[in-house]
C-alpha cells in the first residue's frame, strides 16, 4: 500500500474555528494530517510574517480526530514556515488552508490570510489550496462544502499543480443540492468602496472603524464572482510571480536617464 | 500654469524613517504632497488591513518641508485607504511608498508593506510606485536614490501606467556614480530558506525567532535580482490580478464531479 500523503492544515480564523475543523475532518479521510494554525483569529492579515517578535508553538488537542495539532502565536504565513522548517519530520505532500469564514474571491485574495498561507506553501514548492465559504458567521454550515473539498484535493494530489501556482477555492453559501458544480475561473476585477465610520471616544478623541462595500467592476462570465453568484464553486489558479509581463515593453520605451 | 499633481506618500517603516523623509523631499520638488504613514514600523505586514480594531489619525509635523503630514495607527494599506477616503480633499494623481529600508525585490514583494500600500492605491486606480533601497540600516544613505526616484516618478506622471499595474523599484546599495542606470525587469524566482532560532525563556518556555537566507533560484539576466547585483536600479511592473491564466486550461481537464 502506498504511503498516505502528509497534509499540512492551517487557516486564518484560528485553530478552534469550525471551518478548520471541517477541513481537518475531510483531510483525515485522505492522508496523515498535521495542523499548525494561529492561536487567535488573523483575518485581514494579508501575507504578514512575524519579524519583530517571538513565536510560540503549543501541542494541543481540540477534538477527537486522529490529526496532530499545534497552535502558533504567529500569522498564517508563519504557521506554514515554522511547520515546514521545525515541526514536520518530512516535507508535506500538500498544504490546505481554511475553510475560511467569508469570501476570498476576486481582489480579496490580496488581503487574505487564508490565501497567504497557501501561497507561502506554494513558494516552498508544495502543492496547496485555500478554501473559503461565502459566510462570515462563526456558525456557518460547512457540510455542503465537504464533498467538493475532497474532490478538489484529490485532483491536486493526483494531477499536481504547475510550478508557481496554488488554488483559490470559494464556495457559495448554498445547501449542497443547490451547488451546480465547480468552475475554473479568473479573478474578477473589483475593489472595495471604503467607508470609515468616524466616532468619538469617551475621552473626546476621534477614531475610525474601517467598513466598506465590495464593488464588482467585472461583467465577464468567466470570473469567480460570476461563478459564485450563479451557484458554482469557483477555482482560481493563483500565481505569486506578480510581474505584469505585458507592461515591460511599454516601460522599456520610457526615458529613465538624462 | 497647470495645477501641481497631488501626491500621497506613505511607507511601512513608520513616518519618522529617513527613507520616507528622502522620498518626501523629492516629491516636494514635483507636486503637492500629503503624507499619511504608520506611526510605528510595519515591516513584514504584507497586505494586512485593520478590521478588528480602531484607527487613529494625527496631524503631525516632523520636519520643515512644505508637505502636510498625518500619522496613522494602522498598516500601510490602511493609510492609503483612509487617506483616499477620509483625508484628501481630491483624488491623488499619484501614490508613492517608501523609500523602504531593505529590499522588496523578487518574492519579497509578497511580504512587503511598502508594496502593499502601492498595490492598494493601484486597486483604487491611482498610479503608484513602491521604492526600496537594499540597505536595512536605519541610517542608510538615500542620497544616491534621489535623482532616479525623481526621474521614475516623472515618467509615471507623464506616461501613466497600464490599468492594474504598479511599479516595484529597488535600488542597489551603491554610491550614485556607481549606479549604471535603470533596468525594467521581471520578478526573479526565489524563496527564503527559513531557519527558526529556538530559545528558552527565563520561565523555561520554548520560543522561536524567524530568521532565514534569501535564495535566488533564477539564472535569468532579465530579473530584478540580476539587475541589482549588477549595479542597476530594478523596475518591475507588478499586477494584482493573480490569476495564473496559463493554468486554466490544465484545470479544465480535471474531473471535479462524480
Amino acid at each position: 500500500m502506498a504511503k498516505k500523503p502528509l497534509i499540512l492544515v492551517t487557516n486564518d480564523d484560528g485553530i478552534t474555528a469550525p471551518g478548520i475543523r471541517a477541513l481537518i475532518e475531510v483531510m483525515n479521510t485522505i492522508g496523515e494530517v498535521v495542523v499548525i494554525a494561529p492561536d487567535s483569529p488573523q483575518s485581514g492579515m494579508g501575507h504578514a510574517i512575524t519579524l519583530d517578535s517571538t513565536l510560540h508553538i503549543e501541542n494541543v488537542k481540540i477534538d477527537n480526530g486522529k490529526q496532530i495539532e499545534y497552535s502558533c502565536s504567529g500569522t498564517p504565513a508563519d504557521c506554514v514556515k515554522i511547520g515546514i522548517s521545525e515541526i514536520l519530520d518530512r516535507r508535506p505532500d500538500l498544504c490546505v488552508s481554511g475553510i475560511n469564514h467569508g469570501s476570498n474571491s476576486s481582489v480579496n485574495v490580496i488581503y487574505s490570510g487564508t490565501m497567504s498561507a497557501a501561497i507561502e506553501a506554494g513558494i516552498e514548492g508544495i502543492p496547496s489550496i485555500g478554501f473559503s465559504l461565502l459566510d462570515f458567521n462563526w456558525n456557518a454550515d460547512f457540510e455542503a462544502t465537504k464533498r467538493h473539498v475532497k474532490k478538489i484535493t484529490e485532483n491536486v494530489l493526483k494531477n499536481g499543480l504547475e510550478k508557481g501556482v496554488v488554488l483559490n477555492v470559494n464556495f457559495p453559501k448554498l445547501p449542497e443540492e443547490e451547488i451546480k458544480g465547480v468552475k475554473v475561473c479568473r479573478q474578477a476585477k473589483a475593489n472595495w468602496n471604503e467607508k470609515f465610520d468616524k466616532r468619538i471616544s469617551p475621552q473626546g478623541k476621534e477614531y475610525y472603524w474601517l467598513t466598506g462595500k465590495f464593488v464588482n467592476l467585472d461583467e465577464g462570465e468567466d470570473t469567480d464572482e460570476w461563478a459564485l453568484e450563479n451557484g458554482y464553486v469557483s477555482v482560481v489558479p493563483v500565481q505569486f510571480d506578480l510581474t505584469a509581463y505585458n507592461s515591460i515593453k511599454q516601460l522599456n520605451n520610457w526615458n529613465f536617464n538624462d
